[in-house]
C-alpha cells in the first residue's frame, strides 16, 4: 500500500518550513525519535533527547524555530513541534473503535431503564433499573450499571466499569476499564462493649462532572450521606483512591497512585503529582500543587508549591534536604571545633 | 412530596433539646454542614469546623451539650451529635436495593455447585465447578468464583468480584467491586543457567473470616502452599496489597494503598493507616499501629505507634522531623563558632 | 483416605537424610512451620524462623546439613530444603484446574476473530473483531480482548482481565485478574484561552513480549503513539502502574505498588522495590536495583543499588539515615561548645 504523504506534503499540511535532504520521501508512519525508522516522521522539542534525534532513522523530524540550524538531518520546522507532530499523528492514527449502536444481546438491561438515542450497550454488559443513559452513551463489555444510576450525555465507560446505585456522572466523562465508582466509603464505629468494628452505613453518591475523566483501577467511593464530588474537567489517573465525601475542584490533575483521606476538600486547578497522599478534612487551595510521594497533613494555600512528607513550601523541602546530604561534612565540622575547643580550653575528652 | 418531618420531630426521635428558632420547619434530609440548605439537617462535631457551621444553610444542626451556647443558629442539643445524626440519617436513607432472589438466568453455574437458601446469583455471574454458596449469599453481576470456593453465610461480593479456586470465605463477609482474591503469589526461583525466572506454583488458598470487608480492587494473593489468612471483623480499604501468606489478626485496619510483602504476621487489632510498606517475614504485635506512608522493616512490638521509614516511636520520629527542619539555623551556629574559634585560635580560614 | 506417603518415602524422594523419631508416619500435607500439624511437612532454611521450627508441630522438617545437629525433631537432611520441599509440595498439591476445551456458548466472539488450535475462552468472555488468538491461549471467565489484538501461544487470561484495541501479547504470558492493559495515556494539552484540559489522543499500543507475567489489577497504559513494551521475561507484582511509552528491559522485576511515569525506559534484569515511583523520561542502566518506597528522578546507571527519595546509592543512603538519627546527640554536642565558647570568649549569651 503506498502512501499518499511525503516529507513535503506534511510539511505542507503543518505550515512548516523544510530544511534537508529527503524532502520527497515517503512517509507511513509517525514514531517517538528511537523507535523512528526510515518512512516515519518523529518530533523534537526537549533538549534531553538531542542524541536520540541525531541518531534518529526517522525521514523527517519536526523541531522549532530555535533549533533549525542546530541539525543537519531533514527536518520541518514549526512553531510547535508537538502540535504539528499531533496533527500529522491523526493522518496515520489507526481507525477509531466503532462503538455498535444499540443493545447488544447478551446485555441485561432493566425494563425501566431509560435509554437515549445513539447509545451504544455492550455485551454482558447490566443496567440496573431505574438507570437513565442519556444520548450517545457508550457502555462498555462486561460493565455494571447500579440502579438509579445516572450518565450524561457522550459518556463512555470502557470495558469491565462498575459504577455503582444512585451515582451521577456528567456528560463527555471517561472511565477507564476497571474503575469502581460509589463503592460504599471506609468507615466503622468501634463498639467497645463488644470489641468489633461496626460498619456505618454510606447512603451518598459520587457526582462526576461534564468532561472528567477516570483512569484504570482508580476507586472513588460514595459519600457517607451527600456525595463525594468530582468537578468539571478533573482528569484522575490509573490507581488513584478517593475516599468518602471528598470534593474535587474542576481542571484538578490526579496522578497516578495518589490517595485522598475522607471529606478533604480540593480546590480549582489542584495539581497532585504521583503517589501523593492527602490526610482528612483538609482544604487545598485553588491551583495549589503536590509534588510526587509528597504528604500532606494540613491546610494548604491557594497557589502553594509542596512537597516532601509535612507540607512544606518546594523551596524549603529541597533547601533541607540539601543539608541533610551535608550531615557527614557538618558532622566532621563539629569535631573539628570540638577537638579545638576542649582540647585548648579544658581536659575533656572529644566525643568522636 | 410534603415530608412528615420537622425540626421538632426529630429532635424527638433523637431525645434532643431545641435551641433557637424555626422548629417546625419541615425537614426532607440530611448533608454535611457545607452542603446543607434549608430542609436539611446537619451535625457539629469537630471544632475545626466552626466556620463550617455558623456558615451553614442547614435547617438545624445537631450540636453537643458543651457547644449549645455558643451558637445562635437553629439546633438539636444531644450528647452525641454523630450518634444522633446517623439515626436521623436513616429516616432519609434510600431504601436498600433488594437483591433478585435466585439465579440470574444469564448467570453460568456449574452443575455440582451447592447453593444455599435464599441466594442471589447476579447476570453473567460464573460459579464453578465445586463451589458451595451458603445461605442467603449474595453474587454481584459479572462476578467469577473459581473452582470448589467456598463462601459463607450472607457474605456478600458486589459487581465484578474474582474469588480463585478453592479460597475460602467465612459468613457475612463483604468484597467490593473489583476485588481480586487468590492470585498467585509474586514468587519465582532465578535459574543461573538461563538467566530466567521460574514461576513458583502457588498451590495455597485465601481464607478470610466472618465479618472482614474487603475494599475495591484490594488484592490479596493465595499462599505459596497452606493460606493467606484475613481474620475475623478485618476491615480493608481500597486498592490494598496483601502478598501470599500473610496472616492478618481479628479486627485490624489496613487504609487504601498500603501493601504487605510475603509472609508477614500482623496480630490483633493492628491498624496500618494509608499508603504503608511492610517488609516480608515480619511480626507486627497486637495493636501496634503504624502511620500513613511509613515504611517497617522489622518487627513491632504490641501497642507501639511506629512513624516514618524506618520503624521509630512516633514521639522520636517527631523529634528528627522537627530537627531536621532547625537544620539551616544549626548550620547558621557552627559557622559562628567556627569563625569565633578558628579566628581567635588559628589562621584557618572558616568554612562556608 | 489413607497416603500413600510417609516421612521415609519422602526422604527418599527427595534424596535425604534421616534423623530422629517417627520416620515411619503417614503424611498427608505440606505447610509453613508454624502453622502445619501433624501429619504434615515443613522445612527450614532461615535462622529467623528457628524458633518457629522447635515448637512446629510438623511430623518432619527439611533442614540443610548446616542445620542436621542443631535440632532433635525428625527431620529430613537435604542440600535445599526449599528445593526439596517443592518437589515434596508437589505431591500434594491440588490437581490443576482444568481449562474447558473451546469457546463457552455464553462467550462472544467477532465472526472474523481467529482461534489457535486447542483455545479456551471462558463463559461471558468478549473476543472483538479482528482478534487473533494462538494455540492453547486460555480466555477466562468475564475477560475483554479489544479489536485486533494479537495474543500469542499458551498465554492466559485470568478473568475479568482487560486488553484493549491492537495490544500484542507473546507466548506464555500470564495476566492476572482485573489487570487492564492498553487503557489510553494519561496525556493533556492545557488550553489556556479556555483553561481547559485537552486530551491527546493516544493511538500506540502495548506490546508484551513472551513470557511476562502482569499481576492482578496492574494497570499498563497504551502509548501516545508506538508502544508501551513489556520484554520477554518480565514479572509485574500486583497494582503496579506502568505509564504510556514506559520500556520494561528483559526480565525484570517490578514489585507490588509502584508505578513508572511516561517515556522512562529499564534496562534488563532492572529491579523495582515495592511502592517506587519513578519520575518520566528517565533511563535506568541493566541490572540496577532501586529499594522499596524508593523515589527516583534522574538517569541510573547500569548496576547501581539506589535508595529513599533522591536516588542516592543504597550505602549512601543509610549513613545518612544514621546522621539524621544522631541529631539530637550533635544538638547537644554544638549547645555545649556553645556555651563554652560564648562564655568563654565573650558575653554573648548561648542559644538555646
Amino acid at each position: 500500500m503506498s502512501s499518499p504523504h511525503t516529507v513535503r506534503s506534511l510539511a505542507a499540511h503543518v505550515g512548516g518550513t523544510l530544511l534537508g535532504d529527503g524532502v520527497d520521501a515517503a512517509i507511513t508512519g509517525v514514531n517517538d525519535l528511537r523507535s523512528a525508522g526510515p518512512g516515519q516522521v518523529s518530533f523534537f522539542h526537549n533538549t534531553k533527547y538531542e542524541a536520540d534525534a541525531r541518531a534518529s532513522k526517522a525521514s523527517a523530524i519536526l523541531v522549532g524555530p530555535k533549533d533549525a540550524e542546530r541539525f543537519t538531518f531533514t527536518r520541518i520546522v514549526v512553531d510547535s513541534p508537538s502540535n504539528a507532530f499531533a496533527k500529522i499523528s491523526e493522518l496515520f492514527a489507526p481507525p477509531p473503535i466503532r462503538d455498535e449502536p444499540g443493545v447488544h444481546p447478551t446485555a441485561v438491561v432493566a425494563p425501566d431503564a431509560i435509554l437515549g438515542e445513539g447509545i451504544s450497550v455492550g455485551p454482558h454488559a447490566v443496567i440496573s433499573a431505574g438507570v437513565r443513559l442519556g444520548a450517545r452513551v457508550v457502555i462498555g463489555a462486561n460493565c455494571f450499571v447500579g440502579e438509579q444510576a445516572v450518565i450524561g450525555e457522550g459518556t463512555r465507560l470502557y470495558p469491565l466499569v462498575t459504577v455503582r446505585e444512585r451515582c451521577i456522572l456528567g456528560a463527555r466523562v471517561i472511565l477507564h476499564s476497571g474503575a469502581v465508582i460509589g463503592a460504599d466509603g471506609f468507615g466503622y464505629d468501634f463498639d467497645r462493649a463488644t470489641g468489633r468494628h461496626v460498619k456505618i452505613v454510606h447512603t451518598g453518591h459520587v457526582q462526576i462532572d461534564d468532561d472528567a475523566e477516570i483512569g484504570a483501577n482508580t476507586t472513588i467511593d460514595r459519600g457517607r450521606f451527600g456525595r463525594t464530588h468530582i468537578g468539571e474537567g478533573v482528569k484522575i489517573d490509573n490507581l488513584v483512591m478517593i475516599a468518602h465525601n471528598v470534593s474535587v475542584g474542576a481542571h484538578s490533575i490526579i496522578v497516578s497512585q495518589t490517595g485522598i483521606s475522607g471529606s478533604t476538600t480540593l480546590g480549582r486547578y489542584v495539581t497532585l503529582a504521583g503517589q501523593v497522599g492527602l490526610a482528612g478534612h483538609l482544604k487545598l487551595g485553588d491551583r495549589s500543587t503536590i509534588t510526587a510521594q509528597s504528604g500532606i497533613n494540613k491546610d494548604v494555600p491557594a497557589g502553594a508549591v509542596l512537597a516532601g512528607r509535612h507540607a512544606i513550601p518546594i523551596r524549603e523541602s529541597l533547601k533541607l534536604e540539601a543539608l541533610v546530604h551535608r550531615l557527614p561534612e557538618l558532622v566532621e565540622r563539629l569535631k573539628a571545633l570540638e577537638e579545638k575547643v576542649l582540647t585548648d580550653g579544658s581536659n575533656a575528652s572529644p566525643k568522636s
